[in-house]
């Protein structure tokens, strides 16, 4: 017998007939003799509809209020799955953020988890009852409700799986996997059998959008192991009562130790949501850095890469960086009003750009894979205009032209092309 | 200053202009000085989609499910309410029954207040802030969301009223208060400016539906002045500013003793649903009512009139009686069933019937008002089929053809008739 959290988006609970897919899936796993704890988030769109009403209520609005409307959404799943489990007689119950409770701060729309008291829980799975926990929220110091933020059930599910300490945390998707490339993309890229958490979290935070960011640091810190897998799949899938479906499909975010045979790169990723900026004929002078970044990071706007090109003569320079998409006519107007202050002759923005990153925990000990894959860019024509690296990640900014271009040439470099 | 509490129901609240349009009458309220708690219902329709979602889910399912699913209306409500109060200028929050508490007891989906703890409430309502709450919920024994039943919003605001020793509470709703008579059935009825609360618990049980007979019941109790009146109206309604709108407009529903002028009859009410149960040839013996009354208590139906005629031959006799239209058929079966233990020749139904009531506290102290009651109805061919008479109403349950010339009849009889 496992202790299992189980959590499922959106669009696994869309309407009434996916949440009697998702309790199909719990009962498969408590017929298998496993606990499991469901979070869950709102009908997918509902959210949506909740969080318009609070911007025609008023643009600028009390966050608080926000989370109460907000959170409506996942107490409503979480009651309509616990009426479904029992009607399939799993006993079963649903638990608001409030109820449990989930401790947060007071940072109301955006809240952090501070503590989940397991106890009333642990003794109720101990005894074979589901829990169905509304994802997404918990209750502040001021005893309101408060939500997560955006993707905040997945931080729900890990958070819960740290506190029960669960043997894994499933999260059910809408795609079967974590692959080696976006299969859109790279039509012979592989689902990966496992992915440590450090290649996971540069996965999520490039793009590949299957999980959010923070819930992967959380699983990381509390060494939460998840299953990232598909709820579209029938809860059966044609395997012998009591099998563990879960665990034999699906990526497993583990930690390093657990994958015996490490790759040297384990994914290509790539962003299309950068824009890059160039200032042109920057003064070449101590302190002009601050001056460009300063402003931007007052504006709250997030700088990525920085390439500065080497001044010819001394005086003048060029700075190129890259914002989100969504950023770029704010940092233009920034830079704008603070040219007289840096001291550059034009601005340029331009969306046209693709970030392409390599990502293997292995690049650690292996040197050579920055060169290889530089030279298979420029075997290909691929104009590279910014590099970044981390201990198990390279990224690059090229013409967004060449973006599937890139990516397939550097999955087949690092032989992850599948038959 | 007065402490108000102002209840707003789900057509008033039916969509975002709706909603603003209430923030509007608080704000004249607030404005005025006057402190306010405000108990809102869901939006129009947001709960019948609810229960419909749990019943989609299982035709049989946990209450306990049922409210934290149904609740999700009216904690949205209250949140857009508070955001657009505030977007007014105007200090709010939004309380949800468990944050409050309203504590209640453990009938999930019907459950009844057991107590509302208002010290903070009042702290609050104390520095000026309005108090947006969530009606229609509260919290059980076991630390869960209960719901009051249909129509539980007046009773959350009325018990709120009560708890808080508000000064009046403000029942706003699609009508512009009572009426001496239906005014789609009598054009020249009247509106009332004050009404008892015994007499409004007779138009509300016999089917005025403005008020719900428990809420009038409890402010009966606990005395709390209930004013019913509009929300379709303008909220300053062109008067001047700090002028007290409410208490100018609408039905004061209160102690008989705030009513100067009482008339003999303030009003009449009629119900079309009501059905009529005729057994024929019953043995008239000691013990034959139980043994027809017995078996439809068990089966959960109410029977209201009832009339058995004067037996010729001491053997046998007719006996009448009229349940809820909707329990007809179930009632007919039941009686069916019991055929042989209460020996009676035939069964027969029928909902061609209307019960009309003339209602008065006035009756108390005057004689013949049913013998003109009775005159005038006979005087225009109809015919009287049951009878039933409380100290301050007098019920007659005719042919549904004759509904409306009774009523307009009657409304005359007794001088009520509006110029």
């Amino acid at each position: 017998m496992a202790l299992l959290v189980m959590k499922f988006g959106g669009t696994s609970v869309a309407d009434l007939e996916r949440i009697r897919n998702v309790a199909g899936h719990v009962k498969r796993e408590t017929d298998a003799g496993n606990a499991c704890a469901v979070v869950v988030s709102a009908m997918a769109g509902h959210t949506n509809q909740l969080i318009e009403w609070t911007r025609e209520a008023a643009t600028l609005h009390d966050a608080r209020e926000y989370d109460a409307v907000v959170s409506a959404g996942e107490q409503i799943t979480s009651g309509l799955l616990a009426i479904i489990l029992q009607s399939m007689g799993v006993q079963a119950r649903s638990w608001q953020g409030w109820q449990i409770p989930v401790h947060t701060n007071e940072a109301h729309g955006a809240a952090r988890i501070v503590e989940i008291v397991p106890e009333e829980l642990k003794r109720r799975l101990g005894r074979g009852e589901v829990a169905v926990i509304a994802g997404f929220q918990g209750i502040g110091p001021d005893n309101r409700i408060t939500t997560l933020g955006r993707g905040g059930s997945d931080t729900s599910a890990v958070a819960v799986a740290a506190a029960l300490g669960a043997d894994r945390c499933d999260i059910y998707t809408d795609v079967d996997g974590i692959y080696t490339a976006d299969p859109r993309v790279v039509p012979r890229a592989q689902r990966l059998d496992k992915i440590s958490y450090e290649e996971m979290l540069e996965m999520a935070s490039l793009g590949a959008k299957v999980l959010q960011t923070r819930s992967v640091e959380l699983a990381m810190v509390h060494r939460v192991r998840l299953q990232v897998r598909s709820s579209f799949d029938p809860p059966d899938a044609g395997l012998p009562a009591g099998a563990d479906v879960a665990a034999s499909s699906g990526t497993l975010v583990c930690d390093e130790d657990e994958i015996l045979e490490q790759q040297i790169v384990s994914g290509i990723a790539y962003a299309k949501d950068e824009a890059k900026v160039t200032l042109l004929n920057v003064q070449d002078k101590p302190g002009v850095a601050a001056s460009v970044f300063g402003p931007l990071s007052e504006a709250n706007i997030n700088v990525d890469m920085i390439v500065q090109s080497v001044s010819e003569d001394g005086k003048y320079t060029d700075m190129t960086f890259t914002v989100q998409d969504t950023d770029l006519d704010n940092a233009l107007a920034v830079l704008e009003q603070a040219k007289d202050r840096i001291g550059y002759g034009e601005v340029r923005g331009s969306t046209d750009i693709v970030k392409v990153s390599v990502i293997g925990i292995g690049m650690r000990s292996h040197a050579g894979v920055a060169a290889q894959m530089f030279h298979a860019l420029s075997e290909k024509g691929i104009n590279i205009e910014a590099i970044s690296t981390s201990e198990i990640k390279i990224s690059v900014l090229i013409d967004a032209a060449y973006a599937e271009l890139a990516v397939r040439t550097l999955h087949s470099l690092y032989e992850l092309d599948g038959h």
